[in-house]
């Protein structure tokens, strides 16, 4: 019909492909669907009773919440609950200047690159990684250079070589992106060594890191490990966390804290951006955290999710462990990533979208899409445990039948 | 304390000045400031205890609203309610697939900007025009040309060779930026004789149309007018509301209407940039409006925003008049605009703030500051008629004691 659009649309919106997911979205719509595609949580988790205790804002306080915000930074009680919540693991309690609330933690993202980058900047990340933050780093005009990942995590010892390599070639080094906690999507924790070693690095090389945390109180067993942000004395390091997967991704809140300079440039490009998150959601959240819930609800989550990790991991040992499929057990957060030699994830993707069980092939995560060919990245928080045992049934099966 | 960050800074971000706006923003917390600054609806008028009766739905259909959005595009029946309502004014009902709701009308302009713009292209503007329109155009490496107005809008007859002129140079046009009704800040509306000349023009020249109408149900006398997008044949306009100015800025829910083509490019972006807009605020607005509550609500906001802007407007004859001041009388909206011969907007500003009157400096709007020089942009919704008398009579004093 109209040609003025597709003639005049940018250069990265005539060459968007659709996403390895968008296409997910529709099938996993389908209620016969198993998936272990999204990195949902669970609809049975979520406090949905205490949560609702907040409706009485609506009324009590609708002419401030209808509102636009008073301050792009985001509603000041949740933004002090936040710095209390997160003191133990970030080291010190930060300052109300040193924290952003952001809509969903992919838009610290998107505020990040508009602060950092410009047009063939770099930018350090584990790979595989999360598609989406490698799709905001593209957008932005950035090029993501990865490091391999073994079971402690990114494999630090190799960056020094890499950000002088990167230099030599007249490169600017913009930051450092890393998952430290079960890492998406390759499930492993970033070792305390490493951490440490990360952030003097960063100091030493003089190179911002983004800490991106959405995973890490939902842990199952073991000790939560500090920070890197709590070893970094030169305050190179922004700390991303969101509400997403220990409350609800539908509040979409998420935070950052930071460097005063970087968090007033966050801020800036916000206002640009989508002016302010909701003053609604934003004090639904406040008043549900000042009254201790959130606290309380952690345990709620990692032990109902524990469940479907630990039946996951049984029905991979039966159905996939004899199949030569390897991984790493994930110790919190959502997923699993497996390594299938010699079978090609997007044929085994076509075929068990036909026996209806659904996950994300591992090319997505991967800046060499070629490097995650034999993976696959499964979701276990989303389907209960009688569902996982099925759908890896069905996913073996698939195996089996690629390789004959 | 850390250099890795300012020395790591994008160029954009090196660059960014404090806005006219985030200054302010400040000052007019004070409780005692008379603000003529702010965009902002008067929270005397919010629907409080009709949106609350949503209040339910957090309970009600919790699982569903703490989750992610099932898709980006936006809540299906807040979509069906706004393809209805806005049916009359675009002279057709849009398809689904024809309609993104998006988090708040801010993020409709970068989404479109994302889609449109490489480094260089032109977009053309009225002058003077909405500074954070501005803001992402120039954040998103385009340059705006400005079309002057008179009480008619947009003066359109100057696009064809304007088109012309930019097209000789080489650069691309890539869109016409225009607030249709009650503009942003010049408060003037475009006659439907030049609604018709523009859709032709951006026809015949394959230029995209960017119709930005968060004001135009906003209206106080006369006939609404018939929107660009229903006289262009073409496809090539979008349109853009919110429910920012008609029901509250807090739920941070605008959308934009037009070529499916399009629509599918900025719902990817958005992906990008925020995955989905709030499914909790979504849910609310869609029942407030399934009820009939919205249409119910205009009148009511007419109302009382009516009678502020005759409060202004009469307070302007007494106090402005007699000094040379000169403006166009808003139909609707939320803005007069003052024409001040050889007063320096700065300047009054400065000491406007001192006796506790805030307003936006003229220069904010324009792409050449020097042609807001003699301007600024007072917003009548927000203050009672008796602040109103008072505000306008301290701005009155101020420049008599300027132009001494």
């Amino acid at each position: 019909m109209s040609n003025a659009w597709t003639e005049s649309f940018s250069t990265l919106a005539k060459n968007l492909r659709p996403s390895a997911v968008s296409g997910l979205f529709k099938a996993i719509k389908n209620p016969k669907m198993i998936s272990f595609a999204g990195g949902m949580p669970a609809p049975e988790v979520f406090p949905i009773d205490k949560f609702a205790e907040g409706a009485h804002l609506l009324k009590d306080r609708g002419s401030e919440l209808l509102q636009y915000g008073t301050a792009t930074e985001g509603d000041s009680s949740l933004r002090s609950s936040l710095i209390k919540f997160m003191a133990p693991r970030l080291g010190r309690t930060v300052d109300m200047e040193e924290i952003l609330l952001t809509t969903g933690s992919q838009q610290a993202l998107d505020l990040f690159a508009w602060a950092m980058f410009d047009k063939g900047d770099a930018i350090i990340t584990e790979e595989p990684t999360y598609m989406a933050a490698l799709n905001v780093f593209s957008n932005h005009g950035a090029q993501a250079v990865g490091v391999p990942c073994d079971a402690e995590g990114m494999m630090v010892d190799k960056l020094p070589a890499l950000i002088e390599k990167l230099r030599g070639e007249g490169k600017k080094v913009k930051g450092i992106y890393t998952i430290v906690n079960f890492q998406n999507p390759g499930g492993m924790t970033m070792t305390v060594a490493r951490r440490q070693k990360l952030a003097q690095i960063a100091g030493e090389y003089g190179v911002p890191i983004f800490e991106d945390d959405p995973y890490g109180y939902v842990r199952y067993e073991g000790e939560h490990l500090p920070s890197i942000f709590s070893f970094d004395k030169a305050g190179n390091t922004l700390y991303a966390g969101s509400f997403s997967k220990i409350l609800s991704p539908g509040v979409r809140i998420g935070w950052v804290c930071g460097d005063r300079e970087i968090i007033r440039k966050m801020s800036a490009f916000k206002q640009s951006t989508d002016l302010c998150s909701s003053p609604i959601t934003q004090a639904l959240v406040a008043e549900y955290c000042e009254k201790g819930y959130l606290e309380q609800h952690i345990p709620v989550i990692a032990d109902n999710y524990r469940k479907r990790r630990d039946a996951m991991e049984e029905s991979l040992q039966r159905h996939m462990k004899p199949l030569d499929v390897t991984w790493v057990k994930p110790e919190g957060g959502f997923f699993f990533w497996l390594k299938m030699p010699g079978v090609d994830c997007e044929k085994l993707m076509t075929i068990c979208l036909e026996k209806m069980v659904a996950f994300v092939v591992g090319t997505a995560f991967c800046i060499d899409p070629e490097a995650g060919r034999n993976y696959c990245r499964l979701n276990f928080t989303y389907c209960k445990p009688d569902k996982i045992e099925e759908g890896i049934r069905r996913m073996a099966e698939a195996i089996q039948s690629l390789r004959k």
